[in-house]
């Protein structure tokens, strides 16, 4: 049942450890996300450690940000290692299709980890199943795709429950499709709040390992009312951006299902 | 001819994709920097993928601010595809001077790299052109030494467009010299405001690349604005740092050239 | 003597170069809080000018928070350096505990180096002197243990100065005992304010090198009550972000001693 509230009480209650391996330049930001929302985040990259970290963890988040040779092999050992424990594993597979050298990574890692939700954004997810796409860096513009669709064919052809955001976010698992029409333009005037949102999504996760269609759609939704409320303070991104993490901090879970707007379609 | 808003106008329409390879303590920084601005920041620099995303590119920005020997291996490659394209090139010098790693490496940049501009403090140029300069990690103090002078005579020496940042800063392509006076003093309270400054003359060489020297010498006249406009609503370093990001977000192309304060010496 | 505000005016007067080998997380923050306190911030990891940096810093600030093999050598060979030339080390153990190659690696640079003062919070520090600690990520749980006795017994085992941050903090050379009860509870909800205060401890051992007991306490009161000012003007977690480099810089030597909480135990 969905229930983002509900998952929120579980989730600050449990305080669940989620381990990032993710790029450089949201390390601090979706720390901040992950530890304002009330779970406790860690970074660990080094080979030497990172399975022991993600055996601990409650979920683990890979983002392929700022790739390369060490920072691949460190994923796919942590990835490998949540994958036996049936620890949930987030993607997010930034600029896929803005260089063949993200795109094959990505690949990489949905073959050789279980999965359970790829979170992006339309072009980087419509790069993965082989749709036209234009990616420009780690920004995409699709023409003519609806992006209900993108997610239940990413779903059902990658085999994961496929998280695409934009102006409105879409989740499905292949056959339902949920619709996430929460959040503020201002988030895509500020630098990793997709990543954030991966983040983020492996804290519902970790708070509700069963439900994982259920548990990616009321991450987002979450985020969306943080990102309304801190949109309401701001003058502009940077004061925005300080004020999301208030915003996290402040969701309240008694009241945060009448706020969230997820309609399954 | 110098017109700040209309290079940003032109910006903003574009959108172009700014390649950075920058140092780990301010990615995020310049990322929302770029942002804020109106185009498009990329970060990666894994040999296997900054060739294809230079070429993608409209500009590339390379900052050694936290080098080691594959960003440089990374930087050299990415610097060479960009030059052999004809994109324009800013490197930012951070710590010249400081160690002889640094100082070597930037000569070595210099060399086999078309830079087209040079952004640095006076410490920092003046250690590229061999004059004498107290470089205390990343800050420096230059004595005696003009630095309008130390624009045009490193600029002439080095082949590039000299952009020299500091109370007033001072960019020259080795016979002009603009000199541009807006600004805060709260800027030099936040790291990596240099390095915003350089990623930020990457997206205006972006949308007016021929016309290197008067793009530089917009790019920080408008960067200047944004933190005058940033400091009237600041209690401090921390506040003007969210803020400066809300000034070059509101920077309105229509007014900027009325604010600006260019001028040719 | 304590005198947190004697010792800011020395450091605000001598600006001291403090080098950071820190981890990817909070190196934009842990710069931004040298520079807001008054002194000069370097970062530098590269095995080929770590030593040359460590000799002309005041301080060396080395953490682990997201470390790997080249960064462990780097670490080694900048704290050697700074042995060697009698500059204050701080080491900040991030995540000891939580993983076998974190406890292993700090244990390897309390051994190598001359640690000046080892800077962690409870749960890292009691795993370093073999007591009992739950480590979740790198955030810690100990329970039944007297933290002021901790702090004691690590100075006293580990040979050095040991500062045990928490709701109040304990410093301790093995013999005398301060606690330091300034501070706010929204330091907890932001990333990296412990690596902070290893940075600002570097700033104040800088200024105070010949008194490192001292200095050590007078830098987490100092950085306290910058988190006493910041909270009073937050509304969550990310503008108390903002807000805390603001209380830095806005410290008042004249005034300061007489806010700050130092008890000799």
């Amino acid at each position: 049942m969905i229930s983002a509230g509900a998952t929120l009480a579980a989730m600050r209650e449990k305080k669940p450890l989620v381990h990032n391996i993710t790029n450089f330049v949201v390390m601090n930001e979706t720390a901040n996300a992950t530890l304002a929302l009330g779970a406790l985040p860690v970074m660990a990259h080094a080979a030497e450690e990172v399975e022991e970290m993600a055996r601990i963890a409650s979920a683990l988040v890979l983002n392929i940000g700022t790739l390369s040779a060490h920072w691949i092999e460190s994923m796919l050992l942590a990835g490998a290692a949540a994958t036996d424990r049936g620890i949930p594993v987030v993607l997010d597979p930034v600029g896929a299709g803005a260089t063949e050298y993200r795109t094959m990574t990505a690949h990489r890692m949905l073959d050789a980890i279980g999965v359970t939700v790829l979170r992006g954004n339309a072009g980087e997810v419509a790069t993965l199943v082989g749709a036209h796409a234009e990616v420009r860096g780690v920004e995409s513009i699709v023409a003519g795709l609806d992006p209900a669709e993108l997610a239940r064919t990413a779903a059902e052809r990658l085999g994961v429950i496929a998280s695409v955001t934009g102006p409105v976010d879409h989740v499905s698992d292949g056959t339902r499709v949920f619709a996430i029409s929460n959040g503020d333009p201002l988030l895509a005037t500020v630098t990793g709040t997709g990543c954030m949102s991966s983040a983020l999504t492996g804290c519902f996760l970790a708070a509700k390992p069963s439900e994982p269609l259920e548990a990616a759609a009321e991450a987002l939704a979450a985020f969306g009312v943080a990102a309304e409320d801190a949109a309401a303070g701001a003058d502009g991104p940077g004061t925005f951006h300080a004020r999301l993490y208030d915003g996290l901090y402040a969701l309240d879970p008694a009241t945060l299902d009448e706020r969230t707007h997820i309609e399954e379609l």
